[in-house]
């Protein structure tokens, strides 16, 4: 079966097709300035030179296909045919407290989706006109929507009510939900398969580090607390968003420097983190680049980037009064061994310890980078949302089938 | 000498008369009310029964008069004559970056303090006017001011910068500052005494327990980082304040319940916390019983608001690489054993061990509260932030009157 990993947004679509049989990436690419007359269909094929296309392309569903009709093009396709593409799987972001696991999509599961625009307004709304756009192209083909947020609906009260008044919490949802729950889902498996222990007796603190970043504290195989909160504003620093603030900070810098709502929030999502303190990038190689040339605001962002992944590492590990495993992933973190190697040196108390040659090692595969006297196993751990979403999908579609064929 | 310590708020004033020979109490109490026509003053001196007396007090210059007028009450009174109170010493909420230590005051100090009132809007003007109050009525009493934040202001860059643009720094002074300084600076030192190890050697994490509550980590006797930031109502849970939030969810709020800046800090600073989740009092104390009674939101509060102490303890031995001592002080931290236990059961993978019986022991004296092989310290050392303040302002008035003499 090929299953079409969709991860829409506003004004972009990013997809994959994979053929589930071998879990290969038949082909990817990216539809980006959807809404304007020049947007740009970029298409990968596996040993081909990438393909790119400029077009008007007004809105999601001629984005898709666009996609579709690159998908099965006779000189850069990988299809036949339209049929080829059995089954299709959404990238949701947020899928509040009705979805703690993914689901395949009808007119209900539609509905809920769109009660959760206003908890991210940014992204539901576009991975709905991907759903849609989907639909008109592809009316027969089956459908699932896998979220960002399920894997944390297992957090405790204690872990996910804010201590505001609960008013806002039963009219308005607000209370921590937590996002990179697909990846912290794959990486904890990976990690209890790699080390052969089960997951149920496992305390891991998961760290997914790469653009957008979060820690996630893994008791027995499910989200026990994680730093991203009611939106992906909250915890680490990230390259262009804060994480933790007074909150009084926002409220004060709004009148300070006259800001709407809108505004602040711009503000602390796109202009804080990394480019703000270093003043030169958001992207973390750029930054350790600066720093080893000499630069002391790239030092600051650095430091100030590490001493917080270590604070909540030390903080889930006591909420969990233990950590057994601890593991990276993601862009940083998978690439990173200068981040790694700063992180574990202020953790040496927990028993950590790192071995610098393993840790230097590069590969795509999960990886032990502690020493063999380490009381804590330090991994790091290759993520793949898109696979997950893939199998996801591909899972939901199999056993609707075996279902309707029982019948 | 005898040494007048004020805590003046917007409509309250509180004082005690410190004998700095033997550093008793003469007397103590508070003005309430101030600026309405039934303001009350209570005044209690040891062994004697309470005074009240109602009054029209419309600002704090009368305020003081009454307090020195009651101080030399021939019935009610400690002193002959006004000219025994030797010095006075005031509590001063915001230091800024200016004041990394208690000074004496005089024309550039009140200068400085007044610059910092933006930053302390409800605090810092109110003390003004307690220093004024005290100027108009003993014009020739030297003054001392001593910070809530002074104690914080070895904390490293990465400890105190927030990760949102630099300006707002530069511009805006907004930073960690932290709070509950003097209590902080004051318990780590008793501790390092009790312990008979010295302070230089120590990681400290210092939890100040009271209304207001935050947590300090101590490191060879330097606050190296705090919980709370730039404003009292950043980091753990507190009687009526959140502590850490998504900072998305301010503007979110503010937009949902359509609040203005100052009603959403009002939510967050007055309406939140305990008394939010409880539902049921700001007061630990009641939340606790009606826990033992079966309330399941008063559990849920007494839960969260333990979890998050814990969560501190855990960073802040992150952010020391180790914890040698665990102290807890202030109303709270002193007298709740129940809450001491449930912080310290979660956190045995430090290698904590609570001695029960010990922990159960009420003393106003600093005690050891673990077990003999409990790898961590864990005290309870009571704070009083009144004696430091006359401490200081004692320590300052007679190095200026040394130095007077030598010239």
């Amino acid at each position: 079966m090929n299953v079409l990993v969709i991860n829409a947004g506003s004004s972009s679509l990013k997809y994959q097709l994979y053929d589930m049989k071998t879990e290969n990436v038949l082909a990817k690419g990216r539809v980006e300035r959807i809404g304007m007359e020049s947007s740009i269909l970029t298409h990968e094929v596996e040993g081909q030179p990438e393909v790119r296309e400029v077009s008007e392309i007004l809105e999601h569903t001629t984005a898709v296909r666009k996609v579709l009709d690159m998908l099965t093009h006779r000189r850069f396709g990988v299809l036949r045919n339209i049929d080829e593409v059995q089954a299709v799987g959404h990238r949701i972001v947020h899928g509040g407290e009705t979805f703690s696991e993914s689901v395949l999509i009808d007119a209900d599961v539609k509905l809920e989706v769109r009660k959760l625009f206003d908890l991210a307004p940014l992204h539901n709304p576009a991975h709905m006109m991907g759903i849609l756009a989907v639909e008109a192209n592809l009316p027969d083909v089956p459908q699932a929507v896998v979220f960002d947020t399920a894997f944390h609906q297992t957090m405790p009260k204690t872990s996910y009510l804010y201590a505001i008044p609960m008013v806002l919490y039963r009219k308005h949802q607000i209370r921590r939900y937590g996002f990179h729950g697909t990846s912290h889902d794959y990486v904890s498996k990976r990690a209890s398969e790699y080390l052969e222990k089960p997951l149920e007796k496992l305390k891991i603190v998961s760290c997914h580090i790469g653009n957008g970043a979060s820690c996630t504290a893994i008791l027995g195989g499910k989200s026990f607390d994680t730093s991203m909160g009611m939106t992906p504003l909250e915890g680490l620093m990230m390259g262009t968003r804060s994480g933790d603030l007074d909150p009084a900070i926002v409220p004060y810098a709004m009148n300070k420097e006259e800001l709407t709502l809108s505004e602040v929030n711009s503000m602390l999502n796109k202009h804080s983190g990394l480019i703000a303190i270093s003043g030169i990038s958001s992207d973390m190689r750029e930054v350790v680049q600066a720093m080893n040339e000499g630069s002391e605001p790239a030092k600051t962002a650095f430091e100030m980037y590490v001493y917080r992944i270590r604070k909540y590492v030390g903080a889930y590990a006591a909420a969990m009064n233990g950590i057994d495993v601890l593991l990276f992933t993601a862009g940083v973190g998978e690439n990173s061994d200068v981040l790694r190697k700063a992180v574990c040196e202020g953790l040496t108390f927990l028993g950590i310890e790192l071995d610098e040659a393993r840790n230097g090692v590069r590969s795509g595969d999960p990886r032990r980078i502690s020493t063999e006297n380490s009381r804590v196993e330090v991994l790091v751990v290759p993520t793949n949302e898109e696979l997950l979403i893939a199998r996801d999908t591909y899972r939901l579609v199999m056993t609707a089938k075996e279902a309707a064929f029982d019948e």
